[in-house]
C-alpha cells in the first residue's frame, strides 16, 4: 500500500500528449515500476483463455480493454469522485501463464495475485476468461477471509466439469464455494439469461447459496432497486465483484466468446455498480473481453467503463478508510 | 406426428461432443431423417431473397441462424422448460426453392410446407426473406382455417405490389388478407416503427383488421402489458407468429435488410415471446436475418433465442394437449 | 425561402426507380439546382474533421448518412406529417473546406451558411465533426439573434482548449457563449455521461447557463418527461438542436470518434425529439458519424432517422407559420 | 457524341473541392445532364442481382465503385492519357430496373443502352451481375453487328440453365453466341480458373468459339504475353470487354459473389488491359462488385481503376478517330 | 476401402438445390453413413486449437471450411479429374476432442485416424491447429511405416517445446520425426519465411533431414521449378501433405494465428500442388485456418481449393490403383 | 549510440512470456528508459495524420504496427543477421504532436528528431502520414547532409501545395528537395502507380532528379534486378528510406488512407529490402498505417516486417561499422 503522504501519480496529461499517443497503460496511469512498485490499487492483466468451451480469444482482452481506456478522463461525475487521485491506481502489467496448460495457469495467477495483495494492494483484474476468478479469489479469501461475491454475468459459472475438466471457464465458482473462499450468506449473480442444461443448474446453484437477478428482472425492476437489493444483502462485508463481460447484450458487447441474447444494456451496468458505493470492494474482476469478435471497440470501451467504476469504488473506499481515525477502522483495508 | 411412447430424441450431449464441433442443425438437434422422418415440430429453413427491396442476403439467413443456435442448451428456464423433451423437435432440413422465379418459389414453399404440416408437425420456419410468410399461411390454414397472426416486425409489410410483383417481402399480410388465410379479429403487429409511403398505408393496414403496438409503445408500456394485450387479443385462435428480425433495433440485428433506426432490444422481444404462454402457436417463421452485414453473429444469436422461445411454446403446447383428455381437446392440434 | 405556391418536390418514387439506384441525395431528395436554387430545408454536408481529438473520419460522414438515407420514406408517422411535401426539402450539396487550416475551414463554413440562411432557408447539417457547430450558430445568431441551444451528446463541448486550439470540436459551446451566440437562459445538455478531467468541467459549464440531462437520467425519468422538461426550458424562443451522434450509446452507434459506454438507444433519442413538435427549430445538425468504424450502416442509419425527425420539425414549423395570418406571426422565420 | 469543338468538361478540380467532398459521379465527372445529355463515354449502372446463383449484393456494386473512383485523377500514366480530356466521358446515371423479373430486367437494360449507343455514345457500364452482358451485347450488335469478346472471369459464364431459368449471371455468352451477338472468331476468357460441373463446360465453351486464358496462364506467360496473344486474336475488330471483378483473385476482390482463390492480382488486369492500346473498345462492363463482402473498399477501387483503363481505351480510340481524315475513317465509332 | 464395382455417390446436384441451401458437408459431399460407413478418402475436421502460441480460433476452421467448400463443383480442369467420381469422398465429421488437455486430445485423434485408415481409407483432415498432425502422422506411419513429408508453412514447426508443453502447433514434425514417423531422406518445407528464434533452429531443423523451399525461392524459381524439385525428392515413397493455411500471404489467409508478410499467393500455392499428380498421396491436412479474423470467407475459400487439389491427388491415386494389375501394385493403397 | 562493450539488451523471452501479453513495445524490444536513455536505433512513434488528404487515421498507425510486431523474433534468416543483438535497438515512445495545426507539429517532430539523432542514435519512424517524412529529412540533413532517398510508395509524394499548404502527405519530397536536404544524384521513387493529375507531375518530379521504378516494372524485371539497380544508383551514399505502406497492393495493405489498385506484394518489398543490405541506411520512416481500415492486422503485420527488416539493415551496419578499425571508418555513423 502507498503512502497516504506523497500524492498519486495520475495518468499522462492529455492536454500534452493526445490521448492516442504513448503506450496503452490502463487509464494512462503509471506502470507500477514508475510508482516504486507501490500501489493502493493494481490493475493486472492475466492473458489466459485456455478454459473456454467456446469462442476462445478473451486472451487478448486485458491489452484491448487497455487500449480502449486511452479515453477515461480523471474525474468520476457519476460517482462525483477523482479515483486516480484519491489513491494510487497503478498498471501491475500481465501475468504471464502457461496457455498449454490449466492447472500450471492457475497456480501462476494464485500466487501473483497472493503477492500483490499481500503488498496491500486491492486487484482490478482484466481478464482472460472466467477460469482466473478461482485463483484470484484463493488469493483474496487467504488476505480477507471468506468473501461475499457479486457476479455479473450471463451465465452462472457454477457447473461442475465438463470433459472432465475441473477448471474451465464455467465453473470457477462451484469450486470456490467448495473450497470455502465465499461467504454464502452473500452470494448474488446479476444479468442471468439464457437456456441451461437442466433445472438441477438453478437448483444446484440455489443450495451453494446464490441469489439470482435476471436480465429481465433488471428490465422489470429498475436498476436502483436491482442496485438497492444487492446493497442489503452484501452489507459491510468485504465483497469480490466479478464481471464477465457477458453481462451485456451482445449489441453492446459482440466481442466475447459466449454470447447470449436478451442481456443488459452498458448504462445498466454502469448504473447499478454506481449504486454500490458504501460496499468494501476488496478486489474485482473483468474477464471474458474476446477482441477478434469486437468492432470499433465497442465491447472494449464497455470493459473499459466497468473497470473504471469498479476502481472508483475501491479508491472511494481506501480514501474513506485513511480518513477514519484508525481504532475506528475495520481491519486490514 | 411423433408418437408419445418413445422419448424425444435429443440434441447431441455437449458434454462429449463440443458445442462447436459436428454439423449445425438447429439446437444441433437430430435431423428429421434420424427421427424416422417423424417430428412434432420440423424446424425448416428457405434460403430465398428474390423478394426483397433493398439489400439481399437471408438467403444465408437460416443456416446462420442454425450455426448460431450451437449455443442452445436444452433447458429454458425463463419459459421453465425443456422443450426438446417435451415433444420431439427436429431440423428437416432446407427446402430448396428457384431464386429466380418467385412464383414457382412461392408454390414450392407451399408444398412443402403442407406436406409437413400433413405429417401432423408444426413448423418453426427459419427464412429467407418474408416473402415466404404467404406460401406458409396457405399452407398453416389449410390445415387449421384462417389463423390469428402475431407478426413482430418494423414494417407493416401490407403493401401492396412493387414494381408490378405481388409476392414480395413486403407484402405478404395483404395477401394473406385477401386470401381469407387470416382471422382478422386477431392481426397485430408489434415493434413498427419508420417512415411509410403515406398515411394510406396505415389506413389500409387497419381496414385489413390490423392492431399495432409500435417500438415506442413497448418502450412506454412495458413488456408486460404488450404481452398481457396480445393474449387477449389472440385468446385461443389457432396463431401464427411471424418474426422478421427487424424488428430488433439495428444495434441489436444489424444482419439485416431494411433495418430501422428505433427498434425493440433483444430482451424485450424474447420477454414479450415468454409472455405468450397460453397461445395455441400452430407454426411460425423467423426470416430476414441477412449473415453478410452482421457481426460476430450477433444477429444469428438474437434469432436462434428468438426461435428457441417460439419452439418451447410449441411443445409446451404439444405436452399439455396430450396430457389433456382427448374428448376435452379442441381439434386439430 | 420557396413560394408556397407551387408544391415542393419530393423524392424519386421508389416504386419506380428502387431505393438503392441512382445518386445519394438525402433521403432521394431533389439537389438544390433542381429545385431552381430555392428551398424551405437545405440539408448541407460539411466533410470535415480536422478538430477531432480522437478518431478521425467525420470528414465521411454526411454521405454515409445520405447513403443510409435511401430507406427514408415520405410520410414520418411518428409525427404523423409528410416532411417533404409540407415544404421544399432539397440537398444543397457539400461545402468545400480545407483540412488543414481550421481557421479558414470554420470562415468558409460560417460564410456558407449565412448565404444560405440568407436565402430564408433553414439548414440540417450533416457533419463532419462538431467544431462546425461554431460557424453554423455564428450565421444561425446573425439571422435570428441569441438562440436556444439543445445539445444531444456525450460530451458537454464547453472546453476551453486543447493543444492551445480554440477551435475544435471539444470547444464550440464555449465559444459561441463567449461570442453571445446562445441565449444563455435555455441551453440544455442530453445524453452526457462518461469521465470528465475535473468537476470543474461541470461548474464551468453550469456557469454558461447549461443544464444537464444525463444518459440516465433519461433512463430513470422517460422519453416523455425529459422532453417536456426541455420543451418547457425551450418555450418559443428560436432553437438551434446539435446532435453528436455519440450521444447514442456505441452499439448504436459505434461509427463516431469519442465513444462513451452508457448512451442513449436510437428509439429514446428520436422519441424526445418527436416530443419537440412545437419547437421553433431555425436549424440543427448532426455531426461525428465516423464510418470507417460503422457496422452495416447501423450508425449512419440512427443519423439518418435523426436528421429526418430534424427536418420533420423544421417542415412542421414552416407549414404552421404559412397558415397563420402574417401579421399573427412572430418574426425572422 | 459530343461535338469535338468544345473541349470536354471534366472531374471535379480537387485542388478546390476535397475528394471526399461532393457528389460521388464516376471519377467526380459531370452527371450526364450537366454535359448537355450528350457525351462520348457514357458511364452506367445497373444496379441489378437477381441473376446471381449465389451471393448476392451487387446492386450495391456500381456505386460502390463510382464512391472508390473519387480517387481516381485526371491523368493515366501508364497509356500516357488524359482520358477526360481526349473526350467527353459522363455519368449517366443507373438504369433502373425490375429485381423482381429478370426477363423484364433484360428488356429494360437493353432499351436503355440502345438509347445510349445511339447517341453515339460508348457505354462504360458498372454493374449489377453478369446477367446485364446479355442485354448490353444486345444493344451493341445492334449497333456494330457480331464483335470481338474480350471475357476476364473466373467463371466461363457459357452454361445453359439454372433452375431452369435462361438469364442469370452464369449463361449471358452463351445466349449471345446463340443470339448471333459475338463474332465467333475472336472470343477469349482470361483468367478462368476452378472446379467445374464436367470436362463438357470445356467442350461446349470451345464449340462456340472461346479460347482460354487461364489464371495459371498468367502467372507462367506473364502479361506481355497474354497481351499480344490477345491483341492478335482480337484485331481490329469491333471489341466488347466484359469484366466480372472475381477475375481477381479473393485476396483482390473479397467483395463478390462467388469467389475462386488462385485468381489475377489488380496489377495483371490492369496491365493486360493497358496492352490492348490498339484494340477498337466499343464498349465495356464491369460487374459482380458486392460490396457488403468488400474490405475497406479494396474491391471497388480495384474496380474503379479497371474501369478508368477501359475508359481511357476508348477515349484514345475515340481521340484517335477523331484525328483521323474521315474518309479514312472504318464506320459509325 | 469402398467397392469399385458401384459408382461413388457424389455431390448434391446444384442444379435442383442451390449452393447456399441445405448441410455444408465437404464438397456437398454425401456423409460417411450416407455410404454405408465406407469411403476412399474421409474428410474428417478436427475442432481443436489449444495447441497455439498467439491467436486461437482454428477450432472453428474445419466448419468454416466446410461452409466455403459449397462453390466447389465435381470436376477438375487443373488436373483434368472429376475426383468424386474417381472413388468414394465422404464426410466423417469431426473427430471430437477435449480442448482442455492436450495429450487427451492428441490421443483421442490417433485413435479415431486409426480406425479410419484401418478401414483402408485416407484422410483429408481440416484442422484445428498444427498439434493435430502429430497423432495424424502416427497413425498414418502405424500403417504406412515412415512416410514422405510435404509441409506447407510459413513456420518450420519443428521447434521443441513452447513453455514445457511438447505438444503444441510448433512442434509435431519435431516429435514425427523423434518418433520415427517420417521417412527423412524425403522431408521438405516449402513456403518458409518471417524471422525465426535463432540460426539454430535452421541448423536443427537440417539435422533433421529437411529441404526448405523459402516464400522467396517460389517467387524466384517459379511454381514449375519448384514442384519439379519436390517431386523428384519425394519419388515414389507414400507421401504425407501437412498445409498450414499461413504459408498464404495474409492477403490470401487473413484468418490463421500467426500470420507472416511474404507468403505464397494461393495461385502458386494450387499450381504447386496440381504438380504433384503422380506423387502418392496417403493422407494430408489443412490446418490454422481461424474463421474469426477471416474476411468474406477468403481464407477459407483457398483452403477449400486446397484441399480439393489434395482430394483429387488422392482420388487419382486410388483410381490409378485400381486400373493397375493386383500383382502390379505396391502395397495396400 | 550506446556502448559497444555491454550486450544489447533483446526483446522480452517468449519461452516465458507469450507474445500475446505484457505491453507492446515494437517488437517486445526494452523502452528507452530501459536502456539507460541510450540505443543505436530508436523506433520512434510519430501520431499524426493531419495532413492526409483522404482518409485519415495514420495517427494509430505506430501503436498497430508495434501490437502487430509481438510476432517478430530476433533471427532474421533472410538476412541472417539477429538485429538486436548486433546493436540496440529501443522503443523511443511517441513524439507528441498538435493535431490542430500542422506548422508546430513539423517543428515539434524536427526538433525531437534531431535529439535522438544528436545523441547518435538512427531512427526507424512509425508514422503517423506521410507529412512527417519531411520533419526527419531536416533533421537526419542536419546530421549527415543532403541524403540519397529510397521512397518507397504508390505516389510521388512530390506535389506542391493543397488547398494552400505546403506541409501535407503529398509534398515532403517536394520541399525537401527545395531545402537542399536530399542528394539529389540518387532519389528513387519505387512502386509508383495510379492516375495523376497531369503529366506535368512527371516531369516536376524528374527535374528534381527522382528515377522511378512503378509497381508494373517490378512485376516485369523481378526484384533483384530491381534491387541491383537501387543499390547502384545509391552507391555509398547515406540513406535515408522512407516506406509509405500503400507502395503494397491494397490486398496486402488495406489499412491506409489512399490506396491504389496494382502495388507490390509483401514479398516484391521485403526482397528488395533485404537486396539493399551494404547501404548505409541513416534513418528510416514506415507511414500510412491507418488500422480503422484494416483487417486483421495484415497491413500491421506488413508493417512490423518491413520495419524489421529496416532495423536488421542498420544495425548490420552498426555492427560492421563497429568491426572496422577507427581509422578505415567513414564518417559519423
Amino acid at each position: 500500500m502507498t503512502s497516504s503522504d506523497t500524492p498519486p501519480r495520475g495518468p499522462v496529461d492529455s492536454s500534452r500528449v493526445p490521448r492516442y499517443a504513448g503506450p496503452a497503460t490502463f487509464a494512462r496511469l503509471p506502470r507500477l515500476d514508475e510508482t516504486g512498485g507501490e500501489t493502493d490499487v493494481a490493475v493486472v492483466g492475466v492473458p489466459f483463455d485456455t478454459g473456454v468451451s467456446y469462442r476462445p480469444g478473451a486472451r487478448f482482452g486485458g491489452n484491448a480493454i487497455r487500449e480502449a481506456s486511452r479515453l477515461l478522463r480523471p474525474y468520476n461525475p457519476a460517482q462525483d469522485a477523482s479515483p486516480f487521485a484519491l489513491a494510487q491506481v497503478a498498471d501491475a502489467g500481465d501475468i504471464a501463464v502457461n496457455p498449454f496448460d490449466i492447472g500450471e495457469a492457475v497456480e501462476t495467477v494464485q500466487e501473483a495475485a497472493s503477492g500483490i495483495l499481500d503488498s496491500g494492494a486491492r486487484m482490478m483484474t482484466l481478464g482472460g476468461d472466467h477460469t482466473v476468478a478461482l485463483p484470484l479469489l484463493r488469493a483474496v479469501a487467504r488476505r480477507h477471509g471468506p468473501v461475499a461475491l457479486l457476479h455479473f454475468d450471463a451465465h452462472l459459472d457454477t457447473w461442475d466439469t465438463y470433459f472432465g475438466a475441473a477448471y474451465t471457464h464455467g465453473t470457477p465458482f462451484r469450486r470456490a464455494v467448495e473450497e470455502g473462499l465465499l461467504d454464502t450468506s452473500a452470494l448474488s449473480h446479476v444479468g442471468i439469461r439464457g437456456p441451461l442444461y437442466g433445472k438441477r443448474d438453478l437448483d444446484d446453484d440455489a443450495k451453494m447459496g446464490f441469489g439470482i437477478v435476471t436480465a429481465a428482472d433488471v428490465l422489470r425492476r429498475g436498476v436502483d432497486e436491482v442496485a438497492d437489493q444487492l446493497r442489503q444483502r452484501i452489507g459491510d462485508r468485504p465483497l469480490y465483484v466479478s464481471v464477465d463481460i457477458d453481462v451485456l447484450d451482445p449489441a453492446h458487447a459482440p466481442g466475447t466468446g459466449t454470447p447470449e441474447a436478451g442481456g443488459l444494456t452498458s448504462r445498466e451496468l454502469l448504473e447499478i455498480l454506481r449504486g454500490l458505493a458504501d460496499c468494501r470492494v476488496v478486489s474485482a474482476d473483468l474477464v471474458e473481453v474476446a477482441p477478434a469478435y469486437d468492432h470499433a471497440e465497442i465491447t472494449a470501451v464497455a470493459a473499459s467503463h466497468t473497470a473504471y467504476e469498479l476502481t472508483t469504488l475501491m479508491t472511494r473506499q481506501i480514501a474513506a478508510a485513511r480518513e477514519t481515525p484508525p481504532d475506528a477502522r475495520r481491519g486490514a483495508d
